[in-house]
């Protein structure tokens, strides 16, 4: 009999959980509205209970305690999203399971997902994942691994140029303002337009400029990383026609300062988007459930 | 007998060359002009000849191709840096000497020595070096390895937030105007002051400004990546006073969004000076030599 791994996507509006055998191979999923830490977390163990597993990967939302030496590792960090402060996921499935488990955010899993989705032979040592949504985080895999640090990357609020006469707009991050997020987010595109982002025509220069921030905050992390591979996702990414103006403004951003191919060329098959569509996390949980508990 | 191991540290004004049995254990040095590849490497060449060695670490200002499958491997990229676009430093040693040798950035390399000078008890897994003069670049070690990528890291050439208002000085960097090396290298701050950085007092204000650019790029790298620690070394960095100022600008930036006892503290270990001082590049040779080659 073959093995049966199970992975959650924990999200702040919604939990996905599957099983199955590995990337690609489901063979049950559910999804259900994110409520109480209770009773969410709850579903999810119904859900897992029917099936005898080999392994589980957990992804919640974030931020998260990766720090394995802490008392609270396992659990999610301060957050504004009501009632999960603190909420101790990994604990409350190790009540329920005696199983290996592995734990991490949920970008780091749809980052770990897009690793292990090319085959082998094809493989990326390093790869960024940028999801842009309602909020926006980046996954990074260095050496094949999900970069850890202090605490876990939080790349949706690095600073980027902010030409305040092109673009008046504030920001909304309650934090910083005119971060990376506040500035690019869903919720800040329709609040700068004074319209719901996806109610937008594919003409409006809504896209011009949210193609500008995320082409500098790409090309920062080109700069810092140097990554094989730069996946984006997200609600906001659906607009596929961001795609090839991201490329462009990537090129002219960098101005052909990097002596690489890829770099100097249409970029085409290295700005992408997810090769597992809108399935990267659920998809990684179960990747690091396989992978990651050996 | 102890093993010996050979540096080489080649940067674009002077060329360090040392042989020793480790971090911290020289017992030969040697510095001249970097003049052109044919003369400066003879000059290495000849130097290390001299000894037996186990192992001898390469360490050459950049850009470099460090692709291993590329028949370039081991040789400098373009660089206007006169007669030295596609120099081949690790073809030139191999002609010349039947040993293991590592190959990698100067930056790299000080961001190795930085990372190895650590006791085994208190390491790191990770950490970044940046270094601010000249020009400034960045050496990325993840999971206790250098980060490599499509190319190398360039993290001098980030974007920040540049409020022209407040400094209209628009950049020096040829590809960029105002990228972070533009804003922010020796020669940016003499340009823009009118005279050289370093008969600049201590309390022009040019020191504030660059602490700001310096914070930014430093937080948007903290964002990126979490790192255990930022080391800050080369020229402007001497200015020891702007080591204060950078810590409490990077938690203004932060604004405490980073829930670690680190990043919301006086960050006086967290952001630092090289702890091998001016001689984290030639001694990061050395541990390239000593444990990059086995």
């Amino acid at each position: 009999m073959e093995e049966l791994y199970g992975g959650m996507e924990g999200g702040g509006t919604k939990f996905v959980c599957a099983v199955g055998t590995g990337l690609g191979e489901i063979i049950d999923e559910t999804r259900f509205p994110t409520t109480t830490p209770d009773e969410t977390l709850d579903r999810a163990i119904v859900f897992f209970k029917k099936y005898t597993l080999t392994a589980i990967g957990l992804a919640p939302f974030g931020p998260l305690e990766l720090n394995q030496d802490s008392p609270a590792f396992g659990s999610i960090a301060s957050t504004p999203k009501s009632g999960w402060s603190h909420a101790d996921i990994l604990g409350r499935f190790r009540a329920h399971f005696n199983l290996p488990m592995a734990f991490d955010l949920d970008v780091n899993a749809a980052a770990f997902g897009e690793y292990h989705w090319l085959p082998k032979n094809r493989r990326l040592f390093s790869l960024v994942y940028i999801t842009i949504g309602t909020g926006i985080g980046a996954g990074v895999i260095v050496n094949g691994k999900v970069v850890h640090g202090l605490t876990h990357p939080e790349a949706g609020h690095m600073r980027l140029p902010h030409d305040r006469h092109k673009d008046p707009f504030p920001g909304i991050c309650p934090f910083h303002g005119d971060c990376f997020e506040g500035l690019a987010n869903g919720p800040a595109i329709g609040k700068r337009w004074g319209q719901p982002a996806d109610t937008l025509p594919e003409d409006h220069p809504a896209w011009d400029l949210e193609a500008d921030y995320i082409a500098h905050a790409v090309s920062n992390i080109i700069y810092m990383l140097s990554p094989q591979r730069i996946v984006l996702g997200g609600g906001v990414m659906e607009r596929l026609q961001l795609f090839p103006l991201i490329r462009l403004k990537v090129r002219e951003i960098l101005n052909d300062y990097i002596a690489s191919p890829t770099m100097t060329g249409s970029m085409s098959g290295y700005i992408l988007p997810p090769g597992l569509g809108k399935r990267s996390a659920i998809l990684g949980a179960m990747a690091m459930a396989k992978y990651l508990t050996k």
